[in-house]
């Protein structure tokens, strides 16, 4: 396939990742929902040029910095999923002239300093917080959200758009049920606001509920990121199968250890992340598979220990002795840490690291 | 001190890194050690150059790109601390043209393959494992040990030169005496090879063992990497004070929820890595402290969750409304998701990503 690299390499399987890039675009457009992905996960403006074949306008990304880089390859239409703070008006000023931008403001005063130095039309959204307690606001904070929205239509210029949320509970389920258990909650919840506020948009972030649910009744717009690629943990919730990850990583096994039943593997913490989930046995920080253009099949091995350049398998694996294929387990964190990926046919796809 | 920026910014205290710096040099030079030390965790030219002041000429990395990185910016005397493997033989042949090289050896086969490739002299260590079993040979194995030993004097530009131990065990260790006592048995294994092995150089790589130990009888070379920056779990293991931290992470803090006496931070699992340590409430993702060029005050507040970009404080700061300022607790993996570093007199000092 390729040849064995002295370090660990980011493996995109490229038709994979434009089947998951097309079924999840076939899916919002079947639901009448507008398809606002989220560029955090692959950080790529080749992979987010793969997106403009299903007539993708707006794009999702999480900080200034990834704003302005797929701002300068060409997408004019973009939303940061992220609460606004102070220090970033300068950039936001700049950003402003440049392309229509979409912002998470938490109180009246955000308005109005966004509205002070912002010339351009922007919108708004308010980040509901429906149970997950990270950002945004409670969504029983009528008060806040009422006067937010009214400071909006005070402003020529500030549009208030709708709300959004990112349930990150989803992400510790076990199972398409578990999913619709956890998101049932926040669906309720835009159904019930948009009595109360029939222009507003409702927009729904996280990947296991645009994975899984069929019904989006109450749902405008969906803004997943992660699958793109999906991992080991988006098999594990359900929100996937193992056929249809697009990310791998190439590890070169550096020392087999025949008496522990190990394999050192030149793969760290700096290559794949210390992300794990729990299983039976304790800690999985990388599942090997058997990778082919056909099949992803998982392999009774597995990461048990990482350090900064370590990674110890519990297997020796009988077939290859070089190298091992990983799934990654949280693949967002994964391609951060890499400046390229390399497809099956040993193309080189440029990615930034947007932190 | 400095604008408040719109991205979490990795800060340096270069007085306390070159204090770090000094101290481990004089350390190394009082006990009649040589002093190697290990680049991976500052990743960086211009701090590099600081360790010349203490004149020294050998340093130590764990990858290909790492030598490659440190070769080309003047250093010509280069351990690789990591296990040889196969697919690094060409880039090993280039780089033993340009400098002088250690490497790591697991087998006759890795001496034999070495040797037939590389045509300069070259130096070869034996990692062993003296019972944190990550890589490296069994301090027991002596059949193969000695094999390798034998199969380097037969070859003439191969040299063997000493035993090399990283354990890892004293990075769990609280405490000066447990540090100690962790290391103990690995002095003992030295001291008895001592005797069989006379014309062997004895290595040790932790930065624990090399911060705390003051009695260097049976080890011949010293290669921490850590100890540059220190960080939140050294301060914990016992290994410095937080007084000798050199390396900090400024996070704006994005919105205050005082409700649940929570804040949310710009800084997630890219800025700092997902390491964490267990306290008494929960897994420390990060401590916040008070930092000034005399003093470092550790505050009682910490992350205690950590997703992609956000991070959640369990408090709302009294007198800082803008940033945090945070304790890393893993320096080696923050340093690596940054692609430079801040001086308190906002000097930019370039580092690169090398993984």
């Amino acid at each position: 396939m390729i040849d064995i690299p002295d370090k660990p390499i980011l493996l995109l399987d490229e038709k994979r990742c434009r089947n998951n890039i097309k079924r999840m675009a076939d899916k919002a457009k079947a639901a009448g929902c507008e398809f606002r992905p989220h560029f955090k996960t692959h950080q790529s403006a080749t992979i987010g040029e793969w997106f403009r074949e299903h007539e993708i306008k707006g794009i999702t990304v999480s900080s200034i910095s990834m704003a302005e880089y797929f701002c300068n390859n060409g997408w004019d239409d973009i939303t940061i999923a992220f609460p606004f703070f102070l220090s970033q008006i300068n950039a936001l000023k700049v950003l402003n002239q440049k392309c229509s931008l979409r912002l998470f403001v938490n109180s009246v005063r955000d308005v109005k300093l966004l509205s002070e130095n912002l010339s351009n039309d922007f919108r708004v959204y308010i980040e509901l917080d429906t149970g997950y307690t990270r950002s945004g606001i409670p969504q029983n904070n009528n008060d806040l959200i009422t006067s937010i929205i009214n400071a909006c239509s005070e402003i020529s210029h500030v549009h208030f758009h709708g709300f959004y949320v990112h349930h990150g509970g989803t992400y510790q389920a076990k199972g398409i049920e578990e999913i619709k258990r956890i998101i049932a909650p926040t669906l309720s919840v835009y159904q019930e606001m948009r009595q109360v506020f029939p222009d507003a948009k409702f927009s729904l972030g996280d990947t296991p509920s645009a994975s899984v649910l069929s019904d989006f009744d109450n749902v405008d717009e969906l803004s997943p990121g992660n699958f793109v690629f999906y991992d080991w943990m988006q098999t594990q919730i359900g929100s996937c199968t193992l056929n249809d990850v697009a990310l791998f990583v190439l590890l070169p096994i550096a020392q087999v250890l025949k008496v522990q039943n190990q394999a050192i593997l030149h793969g760290g913490a700096v290559h794949l992340s210390k992300d794990f989930i729990e299983n039976e046995c304790g800690r999985n920080y990388g599942q090997v598979v058997r990778y082919t253009r056909e099949n992803v099949i998982s392999e009774p091995a597995y990461i048990t220990s990482l350090s900064q350049e370590h990674g110890i398998l519990n297997a020796t694996p009988d077939n290859v002795q070089d190298y091992v294929i990983i799934c990654p387990v949280h693949s967002c964190l994964t391609a951060n840490l890499h400046s390229f990926y390399l497809t099956a046919d040993g193309k080189k796809i440029e990615k930034k690291v947007l932190s």
